[in-house]
């Protein structure tokens, strides 16, 4: 039986991936939907090559382009926000969300209230509006699948099991490239320093977050939205090869724990063929040749940002929201050289502590938490906050 | 709902560790048949405890004071094989089978005849008798729970997952005593070297076994049948620290791994609870506190078992019986002083070699060909084999 599947960012990272896999097992997937920010001539390809029948772009300025790229397809150009939560709503047996940022969370949402199987690669779905997302789901009766290597590897974890038998999650976590760092060395770590992680390839913002630790922050949050454990049943384990991916212990003292390459095609596919499997190239693991796996606990004196999304998960409401925004913020004045590494923590702290929102009742609540908390943090990092 | 258990072998290792955990679960489990081997007092005792109605001793002369120490108790005695089959067959929920040796095989084929969910410690009944044992469960329609910690482990990985999506299963292996030893060392060493296994506590013949890799061996034709995947699915790692207890690799290369402490209570405790899970007072696993875990390549070379065992599997019909009978036969004349360590492997080797039966068709088969192979064995470690 052929699964419909939408494709919300099919023109970036976890896009390429998924279309990777869908590639390679035609007869299973019909790609009905796809969306991107503004590369059109990407998204035109991916058409072409799919079958898809309907093609959004969010930039609105690159509607025409896009409708001229479509000529002699059957599929529908279409642009803007409205366009996007459109795509995302309809009609499909699988929705991948996978676009970047806040921008995201508009077009999950709208899958999500239509009652759809939602692949989730948008963090800020759930790192900051996690009970509006979860409320939404359990309304319309949609299905979240995770898609992040650890969350994926928790629901893998869980599959067969009863939510009641669960002790505690315990999230991995490579500890970064300032894993075995002096907090002096830490404290003087340069942009170059902070994106060199050791085991995935990624971006910039997001390796940073993996050298502040704020990247499990952000999935200590989200694991407690999708799997419903309070903070203190949800643990953090450094595990500096990054093989495990995450575990989850059991009430009779059972740890189920997955596994795998670094290959984010394995979590991909994992959602494609829910509840079933699929085959992927991803290089299988060969445990004997990697030999040794290392644990240990995570250092909050170093890493800050542990403590900081912890606190904002258990003060709950806007808190979430306000680290997210915070710590992008504090990111890209970190990688444009403008503050010093260990301030990307303090500016998230200073954000937390100057706070004052209600807790957000919609999604345009969320934004404007998001938006109001990046032009503080622009203007804590000149001053201190009032 | 109150399970009703019937414990095969409750004075044993295996029968203590149900019984611990029972009793901590009053609410949860009645115990309606015991059995042992001889130690009929401790029978009477674990009567007392539980209010188990039927008691069978397996040694027919031990019946009269099994009897007088009942007096007085709702619970009937018996004795004998008979008796042990009807206990093993009758009325319960689940049934414990933790009978060690041949011996189990009858019982545990009597509770898988008529149709029991069976919690399986006895290795011998899936190593001599495996093809016997799941048609026989095929067709009752009985239910096998492993709960060797390994076959426990991968039971464990494949709940929630369907059976096509298995690519391999991996049986880790501590490696025993000698695993970093020389072959030198190997070819001299001593019962008291050999018994000195490194995490689990275990009987003079098993650690025997740990220490040869024989154990691993027969794990491997265990898991075969419990499983159904062909020898060349079935992989053995070595992992000195038996925290992961085995693992089930998935055809997208996702690996599903059960890790724990060295705890029997725990893959006991799951056949208890099964399909849910209960409570145990199995200590948590800390890896922040255990630090590392290594994994290598088993070396078929120092431990020529590993081969043997295999090649047992995939030859088939008798051969597994074979290959258990003379490794008891050859261990307990290494253990007695009088055939050296490596011999052990060479007894079993000419055993497979001069063996001439045919597939067992019955239990009485299995016992039959254990019987021969016993008395070869023995007649072959004086002279060479005819």
């Amino acid at each position: 039986m052929t699964r419909r599947i939408t494709i919300l960012g099919a023109t970036g990272s976890i896009g390429k991936s998924t279309l990777d896999l869908v590639e390679r097992n035609r007869d299973a997937f019909q790609v009905t939907a796809v969306t991107a920010a503004t590369n059109v001539e990407a998204l035109a390809d991916i058409v072409r090559r799919t079958g898809a029948r309907l093609a959004v772009v969010a930039d609105e300025s690159r509607y025409a382009d896009l409708a001229e790229l479509l000529v002699g397809t059957n599929c529908r150009a279409a642009a803007g926000e409205g366009a996007l939560v459109e795509a995302a709503a309809g009609d499909a047996d699988l929705v991948i969300a996978a676009i970047v940022g806040c921008a995201g969370l508009k077009p999950v949402m709208g899958a999500v209230e239509a009652g759809r199987t939602v692949a989730l690669a948008n963090k800020e779905a759930l790192v900051t509006a996690g009970a509006l997302m979860t409320d939404a789901a359990r309304e319309s009766g949609a299905t979240l699948l995770p898609i992040d290597s650890e969350h994926n590897a928790i629901f893998q974890c869980l599959a067969g099991n009863r939510a009641g038998d669960v002790a505690r999650l315990v999230l991995t976590a490579s500890g970064g490239p300032f894993r075995s760092a002096t907090a002096e060395a830490i404290g003087a770590a340069t942009p170059a320093q902070a994106v060199a992680h050791p085991n995935w390839s990624m971006g910039a913002k997001i390796s940073v977050d993996s050298a502040t630790m704020m990247n499990k922050g952000l999935e200590l949050i989200e694991a407690h939205y999708l799997f419903g454990l309070p903070s203190k049943r949800i643990e953090i384990l450094v595990h500096p090869q990054s093989i495990v991916h995450s575990m989850v212990e059991f009430v009779d003292g059972s740890v189920l724990a997955q596994l795998g390459s670094a290959d984010m095609r394995i979590p991909i596919s994992y959602a494609l063929a829910w509840p079933e499997r699929m085959p992927t190239p991803a290089q299988r693991l060969d445990l004997a040749a990697i030999a040794r796996l290392d644990f240990e606990a995570p250092d909050p004196d170093r890493f800050p940002a542990l403590r900081l999304a912890r606190e904002a998960l258990e003060a709950g409401g806007a808190a979430p929201v306000v680290l997210n925004a915070a710590n992008e913020v504090a990111v890209a004045s970190f990688l444009a050289g403008e503050i010093a590494f260990p301030d990307i923590a303090q500016v998230v702290h200073e954000a937390l502590r100057c706070a004052d929102y209600g807790a957000p009742r919609a999604i345009s609540d969320v934004l404007e938490i998001d938006r109001v908390t990046r032009d503080r943090a622009k203007a804590m990092m000149t001053a201190s906050c009032s």
